[in-house]
């Protein structure tokens, strides 16, 4: 028989990963896979953590002096037909608009009517259609850079569809710069894979490698495509966000040109970068348990959650719970005023208090007759294995929550930078420990290995045989001047972390 | 020949206001139609208003208690042929997804492949796919009211498409409520119709007639249709928001029932309301004027912006130009501090300037050396219809700057209203009189007609004549018992407001 949780979550991690995940994501109240196939509908509680996400990662987009703007969902058809490494990668997962009304047949049904004169694709990602804008603004060195990010929806048409980490439809920004060097686009490249790795971590509490892609991970178009990698708690990967270097391969298909200084016409140097809704999945297989979600403070729409305990004569637990209520939100955390709200719904207190714990809010504070009698609140610490509940005095809980949240987002980071350091192996170095490493339980893996690697087209195979892939050439890695490779023992050339992936 | 103006705008309002309209969106750098018929990008200026539009509406949106969530841009066709009012009006403008994947064709040339078992809808609202998610989350009376909103872009097929107001694809939010009487769902169309009342007068500067939509302007399947409506400058209507109480139409359609406090299961009554990115057209139309945007400062990106005159040394100038900038950036205006930004790009000083006032930033100050030595700034305030150059001291500007803000937010606000009152007659009591009004110029109305209407359905083809339609029956307009209709001379029902409209 399967563990079942207190909060009512089913199966555990050890269990069967996958799908402890996906009834975390459901019975949080996260997301869930509805209505077409693939397509996900984000409830309020995962899209808060959204809206926090966006918030956090547009002040660090915007820092750089990149401004927001909005392209067009629909793409022609023959803007892909320039870049032939791009449409190459993106041609199977398009979804085409062929028609723009419905009329009603003969059948009484309706049908689509009205054939477009060319068929439109939606966007899969938009360096087609920003590239044309981009050539149309840009006329001198004067405007240079241009740096513009979109939030927006892209659709990539998934065959096997996963809740947040793959769907068909998802949510995410992307950013596209022009500059009139190739150094300054390689820094800019470098510049946002960096915003990116301080959002991951001191957002998300989530730690990563950050490197560059080997050539055959790159985006279809790129000459150089930098990544931040993370260790889920199965000990597989996930991408968290990529930052491309495109040279001129795109300003070349869209003639994006500049007049120099010299008054001479030039390319422009481009770059492009994205992260998603995938990172609250990220979020989930980072930091959640065996009871449900485990939010990091920062990016929680609620970090403190008041359940009244009220029996006979509520109004006085009420107000209780209110004027707490207010006290706590006075105060101020990382920036802004401690999200806290009082459950005043018609259910069961306890029901309530697993809901909170289920859904990963840092505090669950219970207030009823009695802790106020005994000048108390009774709190639960989502960090806390064992969910214990502690009463602590009334008069310093406001104080008392400031801590918990730092402490919170600390901890976590600190597990998970724990289970990356003890779960990336470094003292690999035959292919037969290499294969012996990575042959374990379909759903699990034993973690990252990192060691060099001599970029041979065949190390692809016997990576592909097991299901492994070079996540990253990590940033500063040394290579011994000896180093053999992990799985041709030839010479290396470089140190890549290789791991499965989601 | 055409007038131009100092900004470069052409031609002027009294010349061709819709040319004129189309040259500010252009020429201030809003939006253009672009890569696709219809299709609009938002370029960064325009972005950066309706962010803030989004900020402000989204505050007043969750201060009722809504929460955001996401659902799928694409929607099975099966999910509209249940409400047949519904797909009715929509079925003429909807994007249809037919295949999800393009194949190279023998001819070299890419083609959509792998058809869809069933044809996909981009979202033209999104009623039938956050009904069915309700449906499933509805259970008891304690689920309800479920309020929701969601923030997205829209894909409705415009034949004749216009820049901002009119666009195949645009972008909104779209709130979906459910409820379990009648009356609390009528309240709450109510209630949002007055969030976007508060928000359009509040922020954008812009007064509204705020009524009820006659029967045969209703959105399709709603049982009412709450609206508000503001005049632009050349006397048309833009209806601006609107809210619908759909009764049970959808609820029935959907199976969105609850089991009730008395153990019986009922169908919910929902409601729905959107406002869109046309409002960033509405304060085109209402405020700017021959020399480009004016911009109520609550929603302009840039309130206050320095251009730096710089000659020989510029390092004196910038160093001073940012410690004017450091020292507004401290006021605070509105609950935020102000937006103030130094434009030490490359251009000539003059230029910017004129560019700046084309963009409609409540305050240009230009700082050179002259003024720094002489211990002045030289102000440009947007609502000076001279644009008049001012020399303000140095050590009072940035106290001076927030009395300016203020004085143009209501300024902009009292002129616009006392536009609606000058321009909306009720003193028009015959068809002639109605007639004469509204057979002006075609790209001129002479404004609105408040006046007795008998509701019969003659009276359509009457307006259909003029051009004409009912924008509202107002809130609160008294009928005199004995009133006749200003169309048909019969006995009058309500009092409506007549008038061309975008």
């Amino acid at each position: 028989m399967e563990g079942k949780a207190k909060t009512g979550i089913s199966p555990t991690r050890t269990e069967d990963f996958p799908r402890w995940f996906q009834s975390v994501v459901r019975d949080a109240e996260v997301a869930e896979l509805d209505h077409v196939r693939g397509a996900m509908v984000i409830r309020p509680w995962g899209y808060g953590i959204w809206e926090l996400m966006q918030r956090a990662l547009d002040d660090g987009i915007k820092a750089t002096g990149a401004v927001n703007a909005y392209f067009p969902l629909l793409i022609p058809l023959s803007y892909f037909e320039e870049e032939a490494n791009h449409v190459e990668g993106f041609a199977k997962e398009m979804a085409v608009v062929t028609h723009h009304r419905l009329e009603q047949g003969e059948d009484g049904a309706l049908h689509p009517a009205a054939e477009l004169p060319e068929p439109l694709i939606i966007r899969p990602t938009s360096e087609t259609i920003i590239g044309r804008s981009f050539a149309k603004w840009i006329n001198s060195y004067r405007d240079l850079p241009l740096m513009i990010n979109q939030w927006c929806n892209i659709v990539r048409w998934e065959l096997r569809p996963r809740v947040l980490l793959r769907t068909t439809e998802f949510l995410w920004q992307e950013g596209h710069t022009a500059h009139a060097s190739a150094e300054e686009a390689l820094e800019e490249t470098r510049r946002m894979l960096g915003v990116y790795r301080e959002f991951t971590e001191d957002q998300l509490a989530i730690p990563v490698f950050a490197g560059e892609k080997p050539e055959y991970e790159r985006f279809p178009g790129a000459e150089s495509t930098l990544t931040i990698e993370a260790m889920m708690q199965d000990g597989k990967a996930l991408q968290c966000g990529t930052s491309h270097y495109l040279a001129q391969n795109f300003s070349r298909a869209m003639e994006m040109e500049f007049t120099d200084e010299d008054g001479q016409r030039k390319l422009c140097y481009t770059t492009s970068w994205g992260l998603t809704t995938r990172m609250i999945g990220a979020v989930v297989m980072t930091h959640a348990d065996d009871n449900g979600l485990r939010m990091p403070p920062r990016v929680v729409p609620r970090q403190v959650q008041i359940v009244p305990i009220t029996r006979d004569d509520p109004a006085p637990v009420l107000e209780a719970a209110d004027a707490l209520r207010a006290e706590i939100a006075d105060q101020e955390w990382s920036g802004a005023p401690v999200r806290v709200d009082v459950d005043s719904r018609d259910h069961k207190p306890a029901e309530k208090r697993w809901e909170w714990i289920r859904k990963g809010a840092p505090l669950v504070i219970e207030l009823g007759g009695r802790d106020i009698d005994q000048g108390v609140v009774t709190t639960t610490r989502r960090d806390d294995p064992e969910l214990k509940r502690d009463a602590i005095p009334r008069d310093g809980a406001a104080d008392a929550v400031v801590g918990v949240l730092g402490d919170m987002q600390t901890g976590y980071f600190e597990e998970a930078s724990r289970r990356l350091r003890e779960r990336t192996r470094s003292d690999i170095t035959t292919l037969e420990e290499f294969r012996e490493f990575f042959s374990g339980d379909e759903t699990q893996s034993g973690g990252f290995v990192e060691a060099p690697w001599s970029e041979d087209p065949s190390t692809l195979e016997t990576m592909g045989e097991l299901g492994v892939s070079v996540r990253c050439i990590p940033f500063g890695a040394e290579l011994p001047a000896d180093a053999r490779c992990v799985i041709t023992g030839g010479a290396a050339k470089v140190t890549a972390v290789f791991a499965k992936a989601y």
